[in-house]
């Protein structure tokens, strides 16, 4: 998506080498009309798998995937992230463990909100090392629903959730897809 | 707003004597129809407030303020919760204390997105003592950003927050205003 790479490369911050910031219009502050264009991309990619229900995680997850709701006028349900969980009656849940910050989180919805009748397109900001979209896919497992999809805002293609993701079968659409950072330049793939 | 009222009392369950859960459609399922007429409702109720920025505070408030966001052409910036910040270089902060679950978190920005610029409308899901608000104040008093006014969604006009907003001549807006919970019905503050 044209208008996100370029967004990208103005407002993007890369710090070290693997993390790229974004918090100037996705992961703090939001920009309400690029989120817009990419809840009607989503619909655009996946429009015709039937989706019932959006899965994401609080709290970057949110915007995007709302947008996204607007356009398939579906619910969106959000998990929600806990240091632990001593108490998993009605819910489904799930451990995510964050290769950046080198801690695990639970990730929790209630029962409610999934079941097996629906077909989820799980939405999440980033695909790095597939850590939180695995969390959601056993989510889903354990609710007996189907998986409509995987989209992502941005994915970062050189670490390894998107070949794991690819290897499984499921499709998968990045808005955005790193290949590298190079010299404090984002480097995007080259698509065919 | 009729539409919201219409649906606290659809799918709203009363907890207790006080506790209002709408985790069907706001709190961790979002309706993103409902959030869309929620962002054109307050749009028209702040339409001549100049606002530039929207303000609120992550998770619930994420959804509503996004959609308010769009309809104003303004960023959103939601405050993230800490458990505790050992932190606060480069943070406008504010400790918020929860009745509900009895316990305090601090809630944080990025200075870099709040000047003395800015004329910010602050959204929340709920209004029940005012904490979550007093808190978004101190990080406007931080940032010597101007108030443009506060955007409820629900209101409990039975605890303390409203009266406190309204004796510091702040002007408010709640979608729903609840008088009171009464054998397991919802009673609406009724309008003049």
């Amino acid at each position: 998506m044209k208008l996100l790479e370029e967004r990208i490369k103005k407002d993007g911050q890369l710090l070290g080498e693997e993390v790229l910031k974004v918090d100037s219009f996705l992961n703090q502050q939001i920009d309400p009309e690029l989120m817009k264009e990419m809840g009607k991309e989503f619909y655009r990619l996946f429009k015709d798998n039937n989706i019932t229900k959006i899965l994401t995680v609080e709290s970057s997850g949110i915007a995007p995937a709302l947008m996204a709701g607007y356009e398939f006028g579906v619910p969106v349900v959000f998990a929600r992230k806990h240091k632990s969980l001593t108490l998993k009656d009605h819910l489904y849940s799930a451990t995510v463990y964050s290769f950046t910050k080198q801690t695990s989180n639970e990730i929790a919805i209630s029962q409610k909100f999934l079941n097996e009748d629906d077909n989820v397109l799980l939405i999440d900001d980033f695909l790095a090392n597939g850590q939180a979209v695995k969390g959601m896919l056993e989510i889903l497992d354990q609710a007996n629903a189907s998986l409509g999809g995987v989209g992502i805002v941005i994915e970062k293609s050189f670490q390894k959730g998107r070949q794991l993701l690819d290897d499984e079968g499921i499709h998968v659409e990045s808005l955005a897809r790193i290949a590298s950072f190079e010299n404090g330049q984002v480097n995007f793939v080259e698509e065919d």
